[in-house]
Formats: structure tokens, C-alpha cells, sequence
């Protein structure tokens, strides 16, 4: 049983004897859609609603009535939003009365077939900076305190399309998983994650690093495989921080992950708060083991494969 | 967006317009292994370590060389545990040195083709009594803070082997979720369980009630068709309950279930803790759901269907 770095989190690594990497079994994410019919795909731009931000070769512009074509990156409202600017209220009892939330779909790529793991330089230094860009936007917005931005890669990871996208989900409130975080780290007498960073680039755990950040298997890992991306400076949200430095060791965990697990599906989600003490993080779950009761009882997770396995394995790949 | 009745949790419903109970598309649990070589099944006692319990006719006895045949349940412990009274330290960093534990697998029916949700009466009322007696078991054991018992149904839920069976984790802390629910409960006026009990008996989440028992779908859920149940008088623990009123809404929301979403894997989860001020609960939550990015970014579970109407849909089937 292994305790988080300084969080009051527990994980249980309970290694399968011999296991390996090819025994978790994954359905893959190769259920590729019709690019006719595929909203996310050039030519396709009516079927989305108007897009916010549309990234061109000469500039972000926005959908006016005539879709702005010729992007490399587009952004739009989902059509299912989880959150809205105006929502109905479905009950009278107990509605936060602030709920009130914006819900974003990022087209990364207007190629149907890309896959992020496949991604060249300028693909991830993109990606990393349309990623700051809808960021700083919602941020900025009155009301919101917390924007999610976060990634499903396959069906199973929870994409309902096909075509690479990431989504952006603007709250009007930190989630309490941020708040505890934060009660953490400003109780301890200095920045934990800048602690553990230094700790992690000397341990086993480490996968790569380069200059401005480190990719680590965490000591208390919830999922087989998972890894964080952080920061070496302290650095709060993406505002601060480094494209290309940061889009190298994505594209680095992204195709270690597909070789090691032949092209597992996954999440990776980003971390980040608008407050100085804050350190920002990524993390990175593949999807190929499953939540089941004793989890959802307990909130303490088990994982098959230690954390120090899973950092030699995507260390060799 | 809903807030938990007394915890810092949040859950967002968004509803998907015409989505059905039938829309909600699953393996279901029909992936049936040969009863031959099922190490659950009678015969096969030898493939299992030594019962620490077996349930029969004229009583409980425990394996000896000999393993009990005739029996209705039999109790042992898992082959590949999650917790154990002797583990080896795989890492000399942060180990906890408390993190001894049990883990019990709990085979509830020797008929290999059996189905909680078509357990008849008295089969519920064996299934409660041992659970019970499990539980009573090792929650008095030196050591062991907290008892998980839960249910996974369904590979997709968790399960590795058809054969119906529960497993129990006997664990050296209590939980951190659960340590938060009983800080709220202990700083509440009044036991927020019981409130919530007698609250929900007239709204319209309330799916079905018997004299000791209300069976509802919680205001926040987080999974669709997600239901509790809830004895009305206060009570911690299955120690002190009456087994009978329990197995007869634990087959009321089985067999619901089983109609509604036509056999869908679930988890149910027991809630307990040997502190008259805690509330017992179960959770029985469908496995029909994803949890995605942003569930893990966050910590705040989207649900595309109200439990208002899930109740509606639950009463009625």
C-alpha cells in the first residue's frame, strides 16, 4: 500500500506475476468513423456550431456566417455540453446557483486519420499552444474558476468521434479535488510538487526529462502506466510555461505509451490553477484496466503493475 | 449541477435528450466459463486455498485437509490478493508500515449459473447473513480499521471469473472517503443519513421502501440508474440490522435493474463502519457508464440520466 506524495491518497500495487505489457488487452482505438460524415473534418465545419477560434496559417480568426476554412486547429461549443452559460435548472431543490460553465470541443487536427502518438514538432507545439490559448480565453472569463482540459483517445477512454479532439470544460468553482490539493500544498513549508520533482529525477520513476520538465511514473501510481508531466521551475498554469519544451515530452510519452501497449486508449488530463502556489501537472492514464467495486467503495485504487516496472518499460521502448 | 446531500462532491447532470434505458449499450455478463474447470464451482474445492468459512445445512465449519462439500457458500481467501496479513515491501520508500490486510473471496451460490437478480427470497437472505458474518469476522480481527465489501458483476465491472461471487477487503485504515463523510456527519447537528432517509421517503426519487429499508436513486448522482439503500432507523453497521428487510430491497433493485437495463454489469458496494455515529449504505451502481477525462481531471461526474427519472423508470419496470 503506498501513500501519495502528500495527499491523503492510497493506492495498492498488487503486481501480477508476470504480467506483461502485451497481457493488458484493449479493444485499441481503430474504430475509425466515415470521414464524409465526420463533423470534425474539413469541409464538414457546418455540421458544429460556429466555431470561437478557428487557427490558420495567417492567424486565429472566428466562424462568422461562412465556416472559416483552411485550419490546422478549430474550437467550438460542444453540442452536448455538460456546462452552459445559461442552464435550466431540471429540479427546484438544492441547484448551485452557480452552475454556469462553458464546454468546448478542439479539433487538433484537420486530418481524419492523425493520431496524437504520430504527431510531428510542429503538430505537438501546436497542440500545446492552442491548449494555452483556450485556456488564458476561459480563464480570463468572468465566473470561471477552474478550466478542465482534457483529452479521451478511443472509445473506451470515452471519445464518442473518432477524429483527434480534446475538450475544454470551464466551471464556475474549483473542484474539490483541486481545493484538497491546494489546502496541501499551501499548509506545507515549500511547494510539494517542486519537492517531488527533484526527488523523482534521481529515482527509478523517472522516464525522461528535458530541460523544463520531467515525465515520472508517480509513487503512488492509480492506473498501469500512468505518468505525469511536470515542470522542473514552478510554473501554475500554462500561461508560464514553455510550448516547446512541453510538447516534446508529451509527443515523448504519447508514442512510448503506443509502442509499450500497442496503441492503447487513454487520457491524459492537465492540471493547473490560476494561483501562484499552484504547480501544474499532466497526467496521463491509459485505459485498460478497470474501476470496479472495491475502488468505488474505498477510493483507494489497485494497480497490477508498480510504478518502477512501468518506468523501466517506457524507459526502454 | 447538483451538490452531494452533505459532502463537498458535485455531480453535473446533462441530460441526453431521448436517450432510453435500452440506448445504454453493454456486454452484458453472458461470457459464461465452463462450470468443468470453475474453481467456484462444487467439486472443484481443491482449485481454491482451504475455506476459512463453508456454509451448509447443519452449519459453518472451516476446510480442513478435506475440503466441506455440500455447502451454499463457502468463504476463502483470494489467490491473488489485493491485501495480505504478511506483504513484502516491493520498494523501501514511503511504505506504509501498517498495510496488512485480508482478502476473502466470497462464492454465494455453488449453481454456477446463478443470478443475484434471480436469487428467490431465500437465497437474498443467505447472501445477507453471510455477508454479515463475514464482516463481523474480520472487523473484530486486531488491525483492521475498515471492511470493503462489494460486488462486481460482469466483466466490465470488474469481474474476472461469471461464477457469482462478493469479495471482502479487510483494510489497516479507514478509507479516506470515508474518514471525510464521517468528519461532515460528526460536525452535522443531526445524523445527515437520517435526514436525507426521511426527506427522500416523499420525493420523488424514492423507488421502493419496505418497513426497515428506503431504496432511492441519490439527488447527486454519479452513474446512470445509480441507487442506495438506506435503513431507516440509524444504524453503522450490518451488525445490527435486520437481514430479512435488507435481502428483500437488495432483490427489489437487482431484479429492476436486471429488467430495465436487460442485465447490465454493476457494482454494489457495502458502506459500513464500526462507529455508532456512521450511517450504513449500499451503493449499487451500473456499469454502463465511461469515466472519462474530465471525471478524472476533477473528481465531478457527468450523468446523462436525472435520477428523477431513473426512478420513474425504476418504479415502473
Amino acid at each position: 500500500m503506498r501513500r501519495h506524495y502528500f495527499l491523503d491518497e492510497y493506492c495498492i500495487i498488487a503486481a501480477e506475476r508476470g504480467k506483461r505489457p502485451t497481457d493488458f488487452k484493449h479493444g485499441g482505438t481503430l474504430d475509425r468513423s466515415d470521414p464524409k460524415t465526420c463533423p470534425f473534418c474539413p469541409g464538414n465545419e457546418e455540421l458544429t456550431p460556429q466555431a470561437v477560434a478557428v487557427y490558420t496559417e495567417d492567424g486565429i480568426h472566428a466562424d462568422g456566417e461562412e465556416r472559416v476554412k483552411n485550419w490546422w486547429a478549430r474550437s467550438f461549443l460542444n453540442l452536448y455540453p455538460a456546462m452552459t452559460p445559461s442552464p435550466k435548472p431540471p429540479t427546484k431543490e438544492w441547484v448551485a446557483d452557480f452552475a454556469r460553465g462553458f464546454h468546448e470541443v478542439i479539433v487538433e487536427s484537420p486530418d481524419h486519420e492523425s493520431d496524437p502518438s504520430k504527431f510531428g514538432p510542429l503538430d505537438l507545439e501546436r497542440l500545446v499552444s492552442v491548449y494555452k490559448d483556450r485556456y488564458i480565453h476561459y480563464i480570463s472569463q468572468e465566473g470561471v474558476e477552474y478550466v478542465s482540459i482534457f483529452k479521451n483517445w478511443g472509445r473506451v477512454a470515452g471519445a464518442s468521434l473518432s477524429h483527434t479532439h480534446t475538450q475544454l470544460v470551464a466551471l464556475p468553482l474549483v473542484p474539490p479535488v483541486l481545493i484538497r490539493e491546494m489546502e496541501a500544498i499551501t499548509s506545507a513549508p515549500r511547494c510539494p510538487y517542486c519537492s517531488l520533482v527533484e526527488r523523482e529525477a534521481t529515482s527509478d520513476r523517472l522516464i525522461f526529462e528535458n530541460e523544463g520538465f520531467v515525465l515520472i511514473a508517480p509513487f503512488c501510481s492509480m492506473v498501469p502506466y500512468e505518468t505525469w508531466i511536470i515542470p522542473k521551475k514552478h510554473a501554475s498554469d500554462l500561461e508560464g510555461l514553455d510550448s516547446g519544451d512541453l510538447a516534446q515530452v508529451l509527443g515523448e510519452v504519447l508514442r512510448r505509451l503506443d509502442r509499450l501497449l500497442s496503441g492503447p486508449p487513454y487520457n491524459y488530463t492537465i492540471r493547473q490553477l490560476p494561483d501562484r502556489r499552484y504547480h501544474l501537472n499532466i497526467r496521463i492514464q491509459p485505459a485498460i484496466s478497470t474501476m470496479a467495486g472495491f475502488e468505488k467503495n474505498t477510493g483507494i485504487f489497485i494497480n497490477t503493475v508498480p510504478p518502477e516496472r512501468a518506468a523501466s518499460e517506457l524507459r526502454e521502448v
